[in-house]
């Protein structure tokens, strides 16, 4: 089974973002396994100290060594993503670059109207960098307005419609995946 | 005199960016008052601490509250701002939101050809979110590309293109603020 590293970008304790992983990594369990990595512990990307790293830097790291996929899960903070979350980035951006070539999508929550789509936005163009090197699933864009009303006190996705909608992204996401790797081979 | 809070972006110890700021510091020392504030220290922003920050964050907005004017010099990371500078700047969207209505300005310097022009696009959007909302000075881009060139042991910037550019922006920014200034107590 698919093994994807997910990485929400608000560590706070009721995030909605992290709702929304965990609610995706149960729905779609018998499909892909969801594996949450926490990213509130890890220090500040310093050039300095990246070939003698600090340990929560090695430990996250190695986490994602053997993962398949990522999936990046992220609320927006002034216009773009959350900087706990570039900070993560820009990590796997070095050394064992983790996430080069890897197929990769991006799902985010808000509670107001637009869903995050100026994070979204910026994070794609940061995934395009060449220290990234990420597969991004192209469009599929998983932006959740209004949150607050979708979403119940056990964590359910409520609104059929964004139900259904992310359910075609997993399809999606599955096909991408298979399909990259078909033609890798050829 | 008009003090400046500076923000570096780049942590490491010889950043150019960092060079940048202490050059301008120094070159501009009758004009204008750059105080920088180191963000290295700062842990990474939860909303569940916002209103019991921890000292890191509380020293750093106490820091800032008497700034008169803000000044971003900032390396690119992955096509966009560091994590630990987008960190920095979470905090201050918060609370006392220390940069709204403040006039502001940025530069970069990188190694490569395009001077963090990516970067600064992003930055600049930022800023212009709602809990920013500094008063961004608008054109005068500082983006000096291949500054391993234009700088000498010293920290001294060599390339005179270079050096004239910068002048011609202190000028712009000091104007502008004044301008601000004006236009508010009609």
């Amino acid at each position: 089974m698919m093994k994807i590293a997910t990485i929400v970008g608000s560590i706070r304790k009721d995030s909605y973002n992290m709702k929304l992983a965990q609610y995706m990594q149960k729905r779609y369990e018998n499909d892909v396994a969801f594996e949450i990595i926490p990213i509130h512990d890890l220090d500040h990307y310093d050039q300095d100290v990246e070939e003698d790293a600090p340990e929560s830097i090695q430990a996250f790291k190695a986490r994602l060594t053997d993962a398949d996929a990522f999936l990046i899960v992220t609320p927006e903070f002034n216009h773009s993503i959350p900087g706990v979350l570039k900070n993560a980035l820009d990590w796997l951006s070095r050394g064992e670059k983790e996430m080069e070539g890897k197929p990769t999508f991006i799902a985010g929550a808000a509670t107001g109207a637009l869903g995050t789509v100026r994070a979204q936005m910026h994070l794609r163009q940061i995934l395009n960098a060449p220290g990234m090197g990420a597969n991004v699933l192209p469009g599929n864009e998983i932006l959740i307005g209004r949150v607050q009303h979708k979403i119940d006190e056990k964590g359910n996705l409520t609104d059929e419609a964004t139900v259904e909608f992310i359910d075609g992204v997993i399809k999606q996401f599955i096909q991408f995946t298979q399909l990259q790797k078909e033609r890798a081979t050829l």
